[in-house]
């Protein structure tokens, strides 16, 4: 069976383009960018031409780019690095944030430091009064994604920015779900720091960064051999490092037909679940125009759960996610769709399809005849069983 | 020119058989580990496969070991994981680490426990007395590396482990190194944890492993999404580490060729260094067998620069190092060899041979001759300058 991959936020294939660019440095121009000989300044020029590529992608100086092993990294970097260098204070991050910015912020509290929530309304948008109060005590860094994995739905990261600056807070944004999707300016947004990844991309595992503003004091999250100016050690994975580079190229290249093809299958898509009556989570912000975030309840109030359906879909052919796919072995409902204030019973239904530049109309209408198929199967399995 | 390459302990090439069962999880085999889909579950089990194959190649069960992106994070990780969660006591790491444990080691010192180094002595082997003496005080870890990166000195970590666990120590070792070139068997040596890593056994760059004793409660470096049983968030480098297992099994398979075969290699080189009346160090104890490091210091104290032979070297088709490659940026004379009392002057001088199976005895040959060339140069623009 062919299978429909409709799982593209969590991770999305490598393009052939950018894997070209990463052979060769997976042959024979080996070597470390730290040596003095050939192989090592080889390497070192290629790592370069790639920091000029990622930075170029979002309106940054290559100065700027700290190369880390990926997004988890450069996040944890941001919050522990930023804060670990200032006095005790407070640590704001949005409820709807990865776990990969609320945990390290949870482990500075043991360290001294407060790790507090800043709310989200309905619609996955922060709640800018909430964030308002909330600096009145000193406050170290505040963190707010661009878009958020889940949902699709895109923060006002300028504002935030600016409200932050005046309180004296560094600013801090995880683009990852953002970038290739959506138009993202560094400097535009008036972000302290800003991560990156190269698998949501078509770039590789293995490579992300944090966008510094070179003003901010960071502690490095790993010590060792001084790699990017003493921020990062650990030998550069050139070849990814490469493949970023060329996926932030193509990106760029390939935004608009990304946004206008991905937002005509999610359109098809939200028609079809409308019909079916669905719930659509943020259906009413602005979203990234791949994303679609829903669940089933009917009027009694039975909800089809996420891991049935999802189970159901892979067995038909279609790769779709629970939630994010890093608590997809978790039953928790998303805390994204709680912190929205979702039921938790609905919240348990909720599916994630993300679609990439590759996927058809055609897969859309067969999704949407199997997404049928399935959900009534399911409703007659429960009926049968109650 | 056709470039020789002998700086396999800085970097290694990745070996065409480990590309090859990469090659699919770049292409069609894409997918996230952690998603319930076809795709992830296929991801899953190659992870979980090249984590019996890692654990297979030290002795170890699969359940013992913990990816990360490479050594260095591995490294920070056992220092700041293991310490972190005890109360304020010692770290203790030999004076002849990377820095990528001596510096996190430095970097805990800031938040309230205490680094301090284990001397060696002019073999490069550790100074049990010191060690001894240093245990009087409460000891969290103590960090010895097996096989030193620049000198190849193996050390006895079995003895130190053993010394460490009667004064209620953990005891870590950096195995980077050794893996592939000597044996290394986890549990032989008594440690509860060991670092290594992919690209320097032929894997690519971007996998390590950090192998643990389930015993030990450590704290995560990253957190996240709650990977490697939370110990280590991130979504995994699925094609990095199935090339690192691929790796790690060869590696075992080839041991005793490389051993055998690079041996060779080393004493036709030190027979050649010896006759041209080179230094070398730590040349009279238990090493590494594709290493060796060494300078040259006439009668009159003179010594060549290990800056200035590298680059001659380079020019003359030769690749290798002057010190480790993570300080080839830096003209301090090498760490390992102060901590060993070698003069500063004679530390400046250092070069690093370091070979592979996939070298020869008429490349060997051809160094030698190039060599002899290059020094005899370069003294004669000395004495003509002086």
């Amino acid at each position: 069976m062919n299978m429909v991959y409709f799982d593209h936020n969590s991770t999305t294939a490598l393009k052939s383009e950018v894997l070209k660019t990463m052979l060769p440095f997976m042959t024979e121009r080996h070597g470390n960018p730290n040596s003095r000989h050939m192989f090592g300044r080889n390497a070192r020029d290629a790592v370069e031409h790639a920091r000029a590529q990622v930075a170029n992608a979002v309106g940054a100086q290559a100065s700027q780019v700290v190369f880390t092993a990926g997004g988890t990294e450069a996040n944890n970097f941001a919050v522990s690095g930023v804060a670990g260098n200032l006095a005790h204070g407070q640590i704001l991050t949005s409820a709807v944030e990865h776990p990969c910015i609320t945990r390290p912020a949870l482990a500075m509290q043991h360290r001294g430091w407060h790790a507090l929530n800043i709310n989200v309304n309905a619609d996955c948008k922060l709640d800018m009064h909430h964030l308002h109060n909330l600096l009145a005590a000193p406050t170290n860094l505040v963190s707010v994604m661009l878009a958020n994995n889940e949902t699709g739905v895109i923060q006002d990261v300028a504002a935030i920015s600016e409200l932050a600056r005046q309180y004296k807070a560094y600013m801090h944004t995880d683009a990852v779900q953002a970038l290739g999707k959506i138009p993202v300016s560094f400097s535009d947004i008036g972000v302290h720091a800003m991560t990156l990844s190269s698998h949501k991309i078509g770039g590789p595992l293995g490579a992300g960064a944090l966008v510094l503003d070179k003003r901010v004091d960071i502690q490095p999250l790993l010590y060792g051999g001084g790699q990017e100016k003493g921020l990062r050690s650990g030998t550069e994975n050139v070849a990814a490092i490469v493949g970023f580079g060329t996926a932030c190229e193509l990106a760029i290249q390939n935004l608009g037909h990304f946004a206008k093809h991905t937002q005509t299958l999610r359109d098809r898509l939200e028609d079809g679940l409308a019909s079916m009556k669905a719930v659509i989570f943020g259906e009413s912000a602005q979203r990234l125009p791949n994303t679609s975030f829903f669940a089933f309840a009917n009027e009694s109030g039975e909800v089809i759960e996420g891991e049935t359906l999802v189970t159901a879909l892979d067995k038909a052919g279609f790769a779709v996610a629970s939630g994010s796919a890093c608590s997809s072995d978790s039953t928790e409902p998303s805390h994204v769709l709680l912190a929205m204030g979702i039921d938790p019973d609905v919240a348990r239904g909720a599916v994630r399809v993300s679609f990439s530049a590759s996927n058809t109309i055609e897969q859309v209408e067969a999704f949407l005849k199997a997404l049928a198929q399935e959900v009534s199967r399911i409703r007659q399995m429960t009926a049968i069983a109650a």
